[in-house]
């Protein structure tokens, strides 16, 4: 029997981090240790909130810091993911930060368990094999319609088939203004590249204002539109796709439970949902949403962009799937995204990714080359001193 | 014109925090100041994990700390209120604590605003008086029928005419053992007393479980169910409302937007919705919530476990309400939530409780008391210091 002994987390960060959507200029990754086993996961972004939400003190019974239910916890099969990530469902519900610090922690809990026993985490949570999956480049909108169409040319020449541009000033000015970025971006694409466009969720709640970029979207034969609204604005989602047809609207990165995906699925009239490991609170959430929706004719999609961990970590929930064929793969990543793992996952002659077959999450993390990024963190209660971040190695 | 030129936070807490299901046991509480004037407001729950959404570094444009959105912010009139409140919503969003950190800030706004504009908080949000509420005394349940029989006729004893029982091993055990408790409960309180119970989420999703009680829920006469399920699980709330009826449920306090609110209203089967203006942003969030509940026949209640100052924040948004009479009221507050105020809310000659006419929240905060509760709390990074505890007054 394997208990957990230790669950320490490495905050990296590039020495700038720049008012832009690029989720990789940080990172939160978590390592979990049990016996002689390591895993490795990552928390999608503010760090210093959930290494806070690990090792707060408790408010109450229902607000207890994550580490009253993890350390110590028995790990030998999956049904121990599955009872510590109900533990912390009931101990640490009132601790609004819990689902995004537990996503790294339930990540790192099902790479070590499928080191030991020799699977990759794909298998245990029960895909029979992987399929190969279809990188959309991620990239940020340019300041300009002309940066923009440098940015999809050189996502041409690179090879990628499929190109997802987001955030930036798309939504904030007229629809005129929006149209001259979509069409740049079908330019450099080239008429054959498939051309996805996320909006970030700029209109809010406003369907009449993302109504107006509907035409232009139309013209350029977008796949998707991407988080016009906030998350849970579910009728707003809703009213834009009766309207946005056959542009399908997706979402969902924001949904930090099974029922908020769920709900999505249900009454927001999506045609892909996006649900990030990071944030959900790990695969086995992901995974759960990942068969409702294909029951449902809805397509799942990772939502990444940051690491190639946690690429891995948000591939797995659909990676038998073949008919849910497209991922989002973040091309930009800044170095310190780049330096969490000793390798990269990269797309082949065929310009298609696929997870790995070795066991966990299949993938080596290597925190040799953290040094540069590693946040000297110290945070103390009454002179006790409650986190600071541990040695690297 | 006034600007805002602090905003600072006390964490308060009990020496020991026991691991029971009493929200009093600690606090966070917010000062702002703006030129010559100062406002109030507490957070709900895990102190350390808002303080760090506060100031933590950004990760992205839309992984802002609050402090970016709120320091420096006008504040001359309600609509400024309503400005800082959505840029903190598209600037933060992707720190899932922000909604807990930024409602204690948003009670301080309208606090420090009531007081300039020699007006109450109630007036500025459009309610053109108050009504007189009728506080239910929320104790958890005893470890044994014959502490809860106990607790229950201490209740009556004090004079009040509602109770609320919840937590404890109620749900935990068999349907014979709720039904002993419930029956306890209602020979405490007497035929007379209207008896509320909640079930704490307990039964997560579990229809069928929760289902069991309701026999012994309707022998005793219980007006409400409340929270039998986690927020969000919404179906299974319409569920159980469509068998339990005449009983109503009651849930809603893990709202942390009004769009999780609204959904719960139009599709849980609610009887009365439950709002904690620390959790869901604010005072305006909830008058939203409030006004929305209305419309649609649903009763509002106040969620409060706290403070005298979180009762009149979280009571403001449905204080022009004459039918919707019944709120929440902690009777069992551990003393660092009764130091927080210089002085209390207290039931009248009638058993009624009412807001002050006063300015602001109406209520005098008093930091002189607070020396044995406050938590000194350091986070540095790289060696700078990101929070230190302030020195009180």
């Amino acid at each position: 029997m394997a208990l957990i002994d230790s669950v320490d987390f490495f905050y990296l960060s590039m020495p700038e981090v720049e008012d832009i959507g690029d989720g990789s200029q940080d990172a939160l990754v978590v390592r979990v240790r049990a016996g002689e086993w390591t895993g490795w996961g990552e928390c999608e972004a503010a760090p210093l909130v959930s290494i806070a939400s690990y090792i707060c003190p408790k408010s109450h019974s229902a607000c207890h810091p994550l580490v009253d239910s993890v350390l110590g916890a028995k790990l030998d099969d999956p049904a121990d993911i599955l009872a510590i990530t109900r533990t912390v469902a009931a101990r640490s519900q009132d601790i609004l930060q819990t689902p995004h610090t537990f996503s790294g922690i339930e990540m790192a809990l099902w790479d070590l368990l499928g080191k030991r026993l020799g699977a990759p985490v794909w298998s245990l949570i029960g895909h029979a094999k992987v399929f190969p999956k279809l990188p959309y480049a991620s990239r940020l909108f340019g300041d300009t319609p002309a940066e923009t169409l440098a940015k999809a040319r050189e996502v041409r020449t690179l090879g990628y088939r499929a190109a997802k541009f987001g955030w930036g000033p798309f939504g904030r000015g007229d629809a005129k203004a929006d149209a001259d970025q979509l069409h740049a971006a079908r330019e450099g694409l080239g008429p054959d590249g498939r051309l996805l466009v996320d909006a970030g969720t700029v209109w809010v709640d406003d369907v009449e204002r993302a109504a107006m970029a509907l035409p232009a979207l139309a013209e350029v034969r977008a796949e998707w539109l991407e988080e016009p609204f906030v998350s849970g604005a579910v009728d707003a989602y809703a009213s834009l796709a009766a309207r946005a047809a056959p542009l399908k609207l997706a979402g969902g990165e924001g949904a930090h439970n099974v029922y908020m995906a769920k709900h999505m699925i249900d009454q927001a009239g999506l045609g892909f949902v996006q649900i990030d490991a990071g944030r959900i609170g790990g695969i086995g959430p992901s995974k759960e949403v990942a068969d409702y929706a294909r029951e449902r004719g809805v397509i799942y999609v990772n939502h990444t962009f940051t690491s190639y961990l946690a690429l891995s970590g948000s591939l797995q929930a659909y990676a038998g799937f073949a008919d849910h064929e497209i991922c989002e793969y973040p091309v930009d990543a800044k170095p310190v995204a780049r330096a969490i793992t000793s390798e990269a996952i990269l797309p082949d002659a065929d310009g298609m990714i696929r997870l790995s077959d070795r066991p966990g999450l299949g993938i080596d993390v290597d925190p040799s080359a953290w040094g540069p990024y590693l946040q000297d963190v110290e945070i103390r209660i009454g002179g006790k001193v409650l986190y600071r971040t541990p040695a690297i190695g």
